[in-house]
């Protein structure tokens, strides 16, 4: 059980980083359940128990919604995003649930110039698992540094 | 089958980093079959559809000739290069031949100095597979940024 | 086997660094066997044949003092750290011995700040595998830069 949970989990994560960069976000949503938590924060919220995040969604919809948005404000954009995630660690497995914790490093790259780091951190997850899917629950994004451009451009 | 093929892909990815991280690049061909394609090219390229690519080989002797070409160039060359490479997103396994996309990250240090970014991207591979050895038909290495250094030191 | 060990040491490493990267360093030693080897040295360094490292430790006992050190020492400190690592790669597994090589790259947040390159550079790997615990009987860090803090922060 250990293995499979390993691989589907770490597939997942592949996919889900690559929908992202090749800049297909109408597909992101689809990576989670249709009830679900996304919230993007920083490592000091966290730590001091602040419950607001930079961005929260608490259904598919709304996930569709920010998506929709970002496609409006960022008609001329001409950078591109390449996630470089580490191996999942698988928390726990009750068959059903997954919970892990993946760290991430995303880098920014413009057109024509250099690539630059946008962001590191960790994702905590909780995945639902059916057959061979496994759709996220909750994702929480805590990200290491505070200094985060509220405007989040895309998806982390 | 999923799963082998995810570990088998994983291993070749990494076993094909190290082999240029440790810079025996003499060895790098033997990562593709003796009829394949190497390609170097950039998103922007990809996208506009420009089949002209920044490096092209299509043969294993082409990538032979290349890694002699580099060793004469770059006889003192003080450099070295990490390959930080993503999870494999395994698109097609039909048994023989597995489609696979991975997300990399490459730095450069000068002996002395900095790690900076020398390149992101993504490999789009074609495997073939035999037994428990996977041999690259065509790697297709699709660099982020449009600014890259038309010399390119090492193999991506 | 041969499958089993990969996922055994991806876990492994996995967990090894969000252990650091939590800053639970008091559970770090626990990684290692009781007597280990743990050493930092340079590429520079291990090529010449230098045995010197920059930080070297030989048993479970010194990394537990190690860690004690750098409490007393880093107490205002305000910064984290976050490693992305590559595939393990397995050299060899004779059933009681892994040995692996993992690619990893270390980036360093300030709080308020960027995330900055820290260190690049690969793990050399003799893991003692019981069940299904795989612990560190020596790991060599060999970082890719020669211009390394002597007073290295954290472990790597």
């Amino acid at each position: 059980m250990a293995r499979d949970t390993f691989r589907l989990i770490a597939q997942a994560q592949a996919d889900y980083a690559r929908c992202i960069d090749d800049d297909r976000l109408e597909a992101w949503p689809d990576f989670f359940s249709e009830r679900c938590v996304y919230k993007i924060t920083t490592a000091e919220n966290l730590r001091e128990g602040l419950e607001a995040g930079i961005i929260f969604a608490n259904s598919r919809d709304m996930l569709r919604d920010r998506v929709s948005a970002l496609r409006e404000a960022n008609i001329y954009e001409r950078q591109s995003y390449r996630h470089i995630l580490g191996q999942p660690c698988i928390l726990s497995d009750d068959g059903i649930t997954v919970r892990s914790e993946t760290s991430f490093l995303v880098m920014r790259t413009v057109q024509d110039g250099d690539s630059v780091v946008y962001a590191t951190g960790r994702y905590i997850d909780i995945y639902a698992i059916g057959g061979d899917i496994a759709k996220l629950n909750e994702r929480i994004v805590v990200c290491d540094s505070s200094r985060i451009n509220t405007l989040l451009a895309i998806p982390l």
